[in-house]
């Protein structure tokens, strides 16, 4: 898609491009990442094993067909590969990760980590690194068998413990079996973010690991997600998708209009905006604190939006982006503590948020479009028509997006506004 | 991926590029175009509708959940719109169908087509341009129900039936119930082609349609096809998949190597390589002629191949590309004609083919890295370990690809060359 947006908010002018390190590369049979990391962060649905540590694997490999359980796993993995590998190369994310681990080396040096779907393993090791007494790594995909080579390979299988399976059932081989955790857990990290900041099943094992596992006034990384949303002009994203149909080669093919518009209203995209897209300030459409919030709260998100277009232009959309915040346990209230008076510097849902409210100068990982680029990149949600908005015109609705249905619903009127 | 090859074999010098109009933009539950064509070319396992000719629907449309067969159609289409935009916006792909209709108008106009897999139909469209007197466009996914309303919309309606579902059930459906073929077929036509040629199972469709409607000596667009493999030297890409896991962020995750060489020796991944990756002309791997081709063909590809490198650079794998031909009946003999004279000039499989040999000047729709990019760029598959090849050295071996299992299976040696 080509980025060349016709009008400007004075604000952002950042360039975005494709992410450092990131590849072109695409495997024949796997799905987006969306698709794979589903089926990487199969925590709610089953996985392959109930739960196990990871043992010594028959190392014995054959040519062609899969006989051992090492070679079998081998093969479950294959669709995650080049994902841990994309992730990995995301250096705004897995720096922000070690940047965050490093800053709070003081909460995490002898203490008990925990890291809810760990993948090939980088953020226990980064907590190794920072002194970290002992890391129990949880993921229930086949890559938990790779991260425990790599962990083994670093000597760090003292300190490091791979465990392969769902939290739920580990929590009790932990308790009951052949684990011991020495005391509770004093710090639970995570990579958990998906598109639309919740898609993915991973963010309700962060909460049943917090509620079973972690010590009152433990540390959460990250302690907190904001989910954002703007409105958006974008003649070219527009165009792509919706006015493409009206002539094709020279056919008339409109009568596919009302089915991209459809599509392109209720299913978000994967796509890079910049700030020139943007009319104004982001509305806060939901924070979640990771010390309190609730299973329930991850199913959909509901927002009463009002915002005030900055310039004449015309209003394509919505766009949605997230960051999540790296703070210690005095700037987030835990499940356990009251909250502390910085609270209200948090973004509040329902708000606009003009600046980072970050007094502390707390991490944030950001997949704003004037932020350097993720492999997130942002969503999109189009209008059926584009609405010629003027120069501080109003407009509010609500928006609904459901996680498990993938489709969003909304509504929406204009007011005033001046020529 | 960086593309800077370090060596070149002095033939191939054209950069590629994103082809022109594909997007950037990818939807949040989508999967790639290979798992997506899978499943909008469901032909074999069974769509959502046994067979039915497409009629009036019902166009009522509500807000949020669908009630109607319409807006049923509407929701299970969601994953294929960008699908079928991002292949229609392929304009090597597209133009060239184009010209092959318009090459070949002498044979359609008047005649009945087929077009098999028929998408939104624009394939059917070009056809009618021809001049078809009658154009039955079959596909089981419900962008037929789309297909419906872009030819009515276009006034087609009395030439293009559409036709929603499995071929071998509209089979039955067209003789025996409310839609009369006036005779037999004279043309069929189909896009087919998917990754490594044959990963989809539209083209068994294709010999379905072929054998059981098909008038003798009648038309198939294209008529033959032909996947290629060919050894390349490609640094950054085997650096990309496999070199990287040697230093991640400074933590040594080489444990990783065995997984991630596996992946990418048995595994192509869908990439774009340049003319000056690839080290000599490439094998013929599988000709498809499609007046003869078999269904059990289609399962699997076995070829010996034997490779002199035409200089000494690191081998680290192969590429494969595929082209199709659009030829009249006279080039390419049909199962009722004994093959021509110019039979001779066609792909051999096991034999390298130097230059194309296309006397006649049929069109062809290439993807090869020489020739202009396409939505299906390349397929690599890696070795363990790069080869250093010396200049005239011979690098022989077997590959197998199974198209079931995802998989290939191969073996290789080298002999002589010189320093």
């Amino acid at each position: 898609m080509n980025l060349t947006p016709a009008y400007s908010n004075g604000y952002h002018n950042q360039q975005q491009q494709q992410p450092q390190g990131m590849s072109q590369r695409d495997r024949v049979r796997r799905g987006t990442r969306a698709r794979s990391r589903e089926l990487r962060d199969n925590f709610g649905s089953g996985g392959n094993f109930g739960g196990l540590r990871v043992s010594e694997p028959n190392k014995q490999q054959q040519q062609g067909v899969p006989s051992t359980d090492f070679d079998m796993a081998y093969f479950h993995t294959y669709a995650h590969v080049d994902i841990h590998e994309e992730m990995i190369k995301d250096r705004v994310r897995t720096e922000s990760y070690r940047v965050a681990i490093m800053q709070h080396q003081s909460s995490i040096a002898g203490k008990v980590v925990v890291d809810i779907g760990c993948g090939t393993g980088i953020l226990s090791i980064f907590c190794a690194q920072a002194g970290a007494k002992r890391v129990y790594a949880v993921d229930a995909s086949d890559i938990a068998v790779q991260a425990n080579e790599v962990v083994k390979a670093n000597n760090l299988s003292e300190t490091i413990i791979i465990l392969h399976g769902q939290p739920y059932l580990l929590l009790k081989m932990i308790v009951l079996q052949d684990v011991n955790i020495d005391g509770e857990v004093d710090v639970i990290i995570s990579e958990w973010m998906g598109y639309m900041l919740l898609y993915e099943s991973i963010p309700g094992s962060v909460i049943t690991a917090r509620d079973c596992w972690l010590k009152p006034g433990g540390l959460i990384l990250p302690s907190s997600a904001t989910l954002y949303m703007a409105p958006i002009t974008h003649s070219n994203g527009y165009s792509e998708c919706i006015d493409f149909w009206r002539n094709v080669y020279g056919i008339d093919m409109s009568a596919m209009l009302p089915l991209a518009k459809q599509c392109a209203f209720e299913e978000p995209s994967v796509e890079t905006i910049v700030g020139e897209n943007v009319l104004t300030w982001p509305h806060v459409v939901k924070h979640v604190d990771c010390h309190t919030v609730m299973h329930h709260e991850l199913e959909s998100v509901t927002t009463n939006y009002k915002f005030k277009s900055m310039m004449r232009a015309p209003l394509h959309g919505f766009a949605f982006w997230s960051d999540v915040e790296f703070c210690g346990p005095t700037l987030a209230p835990t499940n356990n503590q009251a909250p502390s008076l910085l609270i209200n510097n948090l973004p509040v849902e329902g708000q606009q948020r003009k600046k980072q409210a970050n007094p502390n100068e707390a991490l944030v990982l950001s997949t704003a479009p004037e932020d350097p680029p993720t492999h997130w990149q942002q969503n999109v949600l189009y209008f059926y028509e584009p609405i010629e908005l003027e120069q501080d015109q109003l407009i509010e609705g609500c928006v609904n997006y459901d996680y498990a249905q993938f489709v969003s619903l909304h509504s929406y009127n204009t007011i005033g506004g001046r020529r």
